[in-house]
């Protein structure tokens, strides 16, 4: 008999509704990972914590397409939207563990993996300092599942044994150290949150004699409005105007890069070999 | 409305019986990810992917469960059980072209990211250069997603700005050369088949003067036979010896271990907190 994909529906919904638990804690906060982009790439396992939602908050790089799986449930949106903060992240985790406390299951629902350059591991420990119950369900990065999308393999044996994810942006606005050593190494590269420090990231890599290295930059990954620009190291900044590229944005650094345009190039051989 | 889950089973199955479609190409391969085990940390859309495949190939680390999605479809194992490979990989490129040349829709259905280390990218050139239509759908990678399963996030604001995932075992058999820069970096390592290569690993990193990094590795990751090791650099092989941990296993290595000891912590503070 087919697995009945329906069984996700089966789940009862765990009652949320304890007003009386409050300090008790009988609430709890669900880490969930929305995925990329596309609403088909988000785990069952997912699905179904935002089912048993009583809450949901959620961030701009969230499908809203998603939230119809919360029918009912308090749904708040906590991102950045036109380059403002609607909360902040201490607002946040006050959210968080005001509902908790009042017995509710609350979801937070962020783009990606909820582990990678979320905060997720901040909002899990100001949660537990509370004694909430906390848990996590990944989601499909970004970081991965954005180049394979666009037929970019983050490995490839023989050519790419490691792949190396950097934020642009960190804590105190710098760029990461961690860049000038991934360009000394034989990983693929892959930065999130980076475009404005596009130049900088450009200029350790020229340092290590690297300028011919294929850069990839994927804008919108796995949405509609999906676009992608691909070049060199010394190339890049041009092709980044040409195509007015900005964020929410993916540089992908790497001999992998090429696979994308080899792929289409075996495919045509393919065709012209037949043609003969 | 809630949005209804069932609708995955709306999918038409694509009709693969075209057996005359022959050299005209009608047949197309689908790399799936089919996540770190756990059989809900798979997307909705590898589910759809599975429910539409004529023929499913198969490893060793995908969950059997999965397999019920695909009835009515071929399935062949194509991986790696009690230490032997039931098929060499020139096979497995074989398998997938013969069949989708008969006009099958071949799924390629492999544990975690088809483009983490799963040779993915070889098997999609294999079958592009027979002028065969691919794609590819990502999965829940384990190197992110079995330490977040320990509360171990990859990332954490202020701690580990970055993560690198390295293959223990690379084409030649030789560790890794970018395992002595990651001990350099304050990157989260994450080694996936690493633990044959455990002492030498042990030896970079103490090389850097960091014996007193923590070190988890999980073993069986998501399933119910998980379990885990956490030691420094310093003791982990002790540990290991221990709990006489073995492959299928993550190496993680970094200050972001600690989040997992600290979450529970924090949570018992509560309770002394709440018992004074």
């Amino acid at each position: 008999m087919r697995k009945p994909l329906n069984r996700i529906n089966k789940t009862d919904r765990v009652s949320g509704s304890n007003l009386l638990g409050g300090l008790q804690g009988t609430g709890r906060l669900t880490l969930v990972g929305a995925g990329p982009g596309d609403e088909e790439l988000i785990t069952i396992k997912a699905v179904k914590a935002i089912q048993n939602a009583d809450v949901v908050l959620y961030d701009a790089l969230v499908n809203d397409a998603l939230l119809e799986y919360a029918e009912g449930a308090e749904k708040i949106f906590v991102g950045k939207r036109k380059g403002c903060y609607k909360y902040q992240q201490t607002q946040i985790n006050e959210l968080i563990v005001q509902r908790a406390l009042l017995g509710k299951h609350v979801v937070r629902l962020k783009g990606g993996d909820p582990f990678v350059f979320g905060r997720g591991a901040e909002e899990m420990d100001y949660a537990a300092a509370y004694g909430i119950e906390v848990a996590v369900v990944p989601g499909i990065s970004s970081s991965l599942s954005v180049p394979a999308n666009q037929n970019i393999p983050v490995t490839k044996r023989g050519s790419a044994e490691s792949f190396w994810v950097i934020t642009g942006t960190t804590k105190d606005h710098k760029l990461s150290k961690d860049i000038a050593l991934a360009a000394k190494s034989s990983a693929t590269v892959v930065i999130l949150m980076g475009m404005s420090k596009l130049k900088e990231i450009v200029a350790l890599f020229e340092l290590e004699g690297r300028g011919e290295t294929p850069v990839a930059i994927i804008q919108d990954g796995t949405t509609e409005r999906e676009t992608i620009g691909i070049a060199t190291i010394n190339s890049i900044e041009n092709k980044v105007a040409e195509l007015a590229l900005s964020n929410p944005a993916i540089i992908i650094i790497g001999e992998v890069v090429k696979h994308r345009e080899q792929l289409l190039q075996l495919q045509e051989n393919y065709v012209e070999l037949k043609a003969v």
